[in-house]
């Protein structure tokens, strides 16, 4: 698993989540098993639990007490993974085999539809109705999310406010969700559950921007699956949108990112036109922003080393690799 | 709308549900209200709000208090269909094109994902733990015997528990939660809470092996949906199995069962060997047995005209033609 250096404080924490989530999705049925331990194993950050767990440093809890949210969390991010890859027909992710490639279509939307009912058992073992009030909205909205996104590829006449309203349903309120919820389940006072979902908010946004950067620019490698994704898929993301309107030559650019068919010679082409348009750069700056106005929410929270590893991953979100 | 005649008690109030449902679905991304709006009206049986008005009924209940309930049951089928929909491959339900074919893949799965997470939202504004717990817990054995069934696709070595393993979970299990939660939420005694929800499992059970034999036995106009399709799509029936162990021809049977690209010869050939076993007569029987154990189960309730109407609609099952 390539855990963020970051975490180190809560590595040990983490590890509990990961053998927890392991033995919980086990199915009496094999094949759901070994389809659910397949994606756990292939890893990924763990942020949200990573979030839940951090959150709950804050408050001194212990890991016990926040234990069914950091996994129920992750279990919900999973889900939409695996559904995300029944209908984008993507075949490898974080560089595995994703569930659709080794199982098909109908087999990826019932394990997806699994992890999510194992969500639901554990947040409702919680037996606190405004969490489960909480994480239904932020499903609908997720859902909504990808039903825009799917509804607006290629459409090169996207505005800034239009990729704000998808990412922020595609990664934003989930990590809001899971400061907020933690902190929630830590009994913190309202005001300081209001501004750790405000940071969340904020960080999720910085998180899903620097994505989209990478999707870019990053080698293949570093990133666990193919560069220039969102360019083949057709899912048009922030540096895209700077680029168009930066570019001199805008006109081939919206070409190229309306061409649902591209040869990877065009992809190649289509990335360099962004780069030189300044518009990865921006794009950091924009990022940049959201990282300053998450960190601006945490003023309200006790100053104690939980509050530094915010702060501290808050800006590592812009200088991350992967 | 194709209602049971049964239900002319509480047809106002079954109106009142596909309103309310209606307005419910509404989202803001037109694409994602036209697909829901599409199934809700295509429409279906709405069993699953009968039950919990018809046990509202037995308890006087008001009907706004069990209508959350009855809203979040449907969705939670109506999300099952569509999710059905994507991973069978079927073009039309209730004659009328899904939603895959018209929106494909992609759509479908996350408006399935959306009903989903409105029921999940009227749920948790429920502000009952345990009927969450029940309902979660409800959504992964429905998951798990979806995942069943399509492992045992073609597999004739099949018994009538690996069958009853895989109808529990994909009918009789939701249709027991609707007469049960019912009961909760009208404040019932435990005991009839529990008499209910057996009574919901047997009959879901029978419900489940009627609609097996219709699958063989209907005509087209009358079911809505092409004849054979359990055949075609491999999937092992009750009339099968029993067919495999009375036919005098049980290996051309096998192999026509087995058989994952049969012709049209083929599947009315082997329709006609298990007609001639006796195995449609015999399915019947296995349906009327849980029809009588339902009505038994109700035994412990108050005498009152609802509790004939489920009786009633107990005995309707097995007589139904659609």
């Amino acid at each position: 698993m390539k855990q963020l250096w970051l975490f180190k404080e809560i590595s040990n924490d983490l590890s509990v989540v990961d053998k927890r989530l392991e033995q919980y999705v086990h199915a009496d049925i094999p094949l759901l098993s070994q389809a659910s331990t397949h994606l756990l194993a292939a890893g990924g950050k763990r942020l949200r639990p990573a979030f839940v767990l951090l959150v709950g440093r804050l408050y001194k809890s212990e890991i016990d007490r926040v234990m069914p949210l950091a996994m129920a969390l992750e279990l919900i991010h999973m889900a939409t993974l695996v559904h995300d890859d029944v209908v984008d027909a993507s075949m490898t992710r974080r560089g595995r085999p994703t569930v659709k490639a080794n199982w098909g279509n109908r087999i990826s939307v019932h394990a997806g539809d699994h992890l999510f009912a194992k969500s639901l058992l554990l947040i409702s073992e919680m037996n606190d109705p405004e969490i489960s009030r909480i994480l239904a909205d932020v499903s609908i909205q997720m859902c909504q999310g990808e039903i825009q996104q799917i509804r607006s590829t290629f459409d090169v006449s996207q505005t800034p406010k239009d990729y704000y309203y998808r990412i922020k349903r595609k990664t934003a309120l989930l990590i809001s969700a899971s400061c907020k919820l933690s902190a929630i389940v830590c009994g913190a006072p309202r005001r300081q559950v209001w501004a750790l979902g405000a940071y969340g908010h904020a960080l999720g946004m910085a998180f899903q921007i620097v994505d989209d950067i990478l999707d870019l620019t990053a080698n293949q490698s570093e990133l666990g699956k193919p560069v220039g994704g969102d360019l083949r898929q057709g899912i048009i993301t922030i540096p895209m949108i700077y680029g168009l309107r930066n570019s001199s030559q805008h006109n081939r650019l919206a070409e190229l990112l309306a061409d649902n068919n591209k040869t990877e010679a065009e992809v190649l082409e289509a990335v360099e036109l962004i780069s030189n348009s300044g518009a990865i750069q921006e794009s950091l700056e924009l990022g940049q922003k959201y990282v300053a106005k998450a960190k601006k929410y945490l003023s309200v929270i006790p100053k104690t080393s939980a509050r530094t590893a915010l702060e501290q991953l808050a800006d590592f979100i812009t200088v991350r690799k992967y």
